[in-house]
């Protein structure tokens, strides 16, 4: 069960922007979506990240080739249930093969289709299947499909997650709807597991990429289940022009906007994590650089030990004292690190708060929504990530994920 | 169950030294061990390395103070079932007060006494119920104890971890014996969890500290069940010169010898780790330098994802590729690697080998054993560590540890 995660609100529709999601046969179950088609005005701005896993799929290799040859696509093509990655030259062909489908039904040059796929890793793609299913994903296209396009990139996701808002600028009103997939092999590195926002705004090339890394970073890369970079990670932000209203990142409450689409929808991945019971953000403040408020944060979010606390509500927080203590950073003057479970604080000065009483760590276990701070107090520089719990369903989930 | 580990075998008493072991109240059930004494006699080289964990526990801290102070220790006091680490001034107090009832005994400085814990982090240590202990261990010290000791070091370990050889060196007879705890926090830096052994070789004090160095690296410093340094880490070597033949570091014989100890103790940590259902090697050879061949090695080992894909027995080999791909060194040229399970060939130069089939993979996951191999080819390093799968029983324990 997610946590603290309900199915999505209203959507609303970007203006240049249709989308259609269908069963093509990848995944068994015949009711359930495994192909989504977006397609993008012509004219619109197109900005995406990719993993940093070297391993990289071959729809993320072909992907980033299309976007170089020709940096405004019309076409984004997904399907879930299959990673198409450790395929090889053959996984190649059928990416391109694919891409080739949509190029041909829709008239256009197959650099303007991007492939993405998400799934099971080192297995043949079912090509046939996804090419057979394109005429059928065009005839659908529909500029209120963001539901189902959510629908259809999901793997071992338990609810679908999409978020939109409108913001007004300078009286005009602005959309931005995203949808993002992920539960699993979740450690983001430049790019989330699979994520697609757009807005109507006209916004130029380079400020759309300046926004979506800018986002990325306080998102999808400040998220994590099991450290595991995935092969497959993309991020594609869009703004059609729609609106005819430029934007660009100095206007303060779109970045804003955007920016809060982004976090809910990387915190709805770990909401929604694989055996997840408990939402866990946390914070590292006062470091001597952002770089060591991030290998404290993680070091913590990655202990097996505090995660099966976690998931036990257990305050065991000497096992937290622990992965602090084995963070690999330079500046760590263990005499002034603060500890704290939500309000409850644990160490004071790097020694134990006598205030502490185990009911009081008790109390700040038991929730869902679990919050540890961390004050270096030797620095200026702080970050937030979010994590989840390690729980038998955790183990049961990726033990049992091929049969 | 741990894998592939029996109880002890015969294990030889070291001249020099003697042991004892008892309950003294920190564990709740009365018929289990968790208090040891180890005496070393006057004359003999000691030689000991400490967690890498910078909140390392109160005994770790005053230990290594009085082995500055004096380099020659007589006395080592273990306690099992708390770790009396996050505790603050008393912490440090405890400690003190512990190695002040054995001095006292034994009417020495407190200076040649070592405190060692090991359990529970941030509870305070019940130090009444070990000092009133201490005398019973005097009077029980006995030079065919290390069995005792073996068991009274042990938390969650399901088995003790002992062993022991001989070897004839200049046609003396000489002698080594070890033992080590651990199962779980089991990413030693530097250091074990614990573990002690002893020779009855005369080994001057800056060799057997080399010898101490080198065999660690390749031994507790190459296991790693869930990538949680301990705060308590500490092994002891110790040469009471009994024997009177002399050692260096070129005495291949009685190097290889002592190395194999090392190995055998620290082997039996993950065969024993929490949890585990399989004993894993992860060879990664061919590397750029040493440091890229461990960091391939443990993000291999430390994958949520790879492990719980060795508990279920499942070659989802696309797991391995993608710890390979995320993980963070300079030279990876995926075109070029190569990727086993045991001799089944999963990647060849980067690609999918055409040989692969699905029951071959089978048939190399099916063993209690397994072995990963990588080859980076674009190197001369190379290195070998060791770990576990990730099971229900690894939440299950570390969830009620507590409890």
């Amino acid at each position: 069960m997610p946590v603290g995660l309900d199915p999505p609100g209203r959507l609303f529709p970007v203006a240049g922007i249709r989308l259609a999601a269908t069963h093509c046969g990848i995944k068994a179950d015949a009711a359930v979506k495994d192909l989504t088609l977006i397609e993008i005005e012509s004219g619109s701005s197109v900005a995406a990240v990719f993993t940093g896993n070297r391993f990289c799929a071959a729809p993320v290799t072909l992907a980033r080739q299309h976007l170089l040859q020709y940096p405004a696509p019309r076409f984004l093509l997904i399907n879930s249930g299959n990673a198409n990655a450790g395929t090889g030259a053959e996984g190649m062909q059928a990416a391109i093969s694919s891409c080739t489908a949509v190029a041909r039904a829709a008239d256009v040059e197959i650099q303007t289709v991007l492939p993405f796929s998400t799934g099971v890793i080192a297995t043949a793609l079912p090509v046939d299947s996804i090419t057979a299913a394109v005429p059928g994903l065009f005839a659908n296209l529909k500029s209120d499909n963001w539901l189902a396009a959510a629908e259809g990139i999901m793997t071992t996701d338990t609810l679908a997650k999409a978020f939109s808002r409108q913001v007004v600028i300078q009286g005009k009103k602005l959309t931005i709807t995203g949808i993002a997939k992920g539960s699993g092999m979740i450690r983001p590195n430049m790019a989330t597991m699979l994520s697609y926002l757009a807005t109507d705004a006209d916004i130029e090339r380079d400020e759309l990429n300046t926004l979506l890394n800018q986002a990325v970073e306080t998102s999808f890369n400040s998220i994590t289940v099991d450290g595991d970079t995935s092969t497959n990670d993309a991020c594609v932000l869009i703004a059609t022009a729609a609106s005819g209203q430029q934007v660009t990142s100095s206007d303060t409450e779109f970045v804003e906007a955007l920016s809060q689409i982004f976090q809910q929808l990387a915190q709805s991945i770990i909401r929604d994590a694989e055996g997840a019971t408990k939402f866990v953000e946390i914070e590292v403040s006062q470091a001597a650089s952002l770089d060591d408020a991030r290998e404290v944060a993680y070091c913590i979010a990655h202990s097996p030990l505090v995660k099966t606390a976690l998931f036990a509500s257990d305050p065991n927080w000497g096992r937290i004292l622990a992965a602090i203590g084995r963070a690999n950073i330079e500046q760590l003057d263990i005499d002034k690190v603060d500890l704290f479970l939500g309000d409850t604080c644990l160490l004071i000065g790097g020694l134990p708060d006598p205030e502490y009483t185990e009911a009081k760590g008790q109390a700040a276990m038991d929730g869902e929504e679990i919050c540890i701070r961390v004050a270096l107090n030797n620095g200026e520089q702080s970050t937030t990530i979010w994590t989840s719990d390690l729980s038998y369903e955790y183990v049961k989930i990726n033990a049992e994920y091929r049969s």
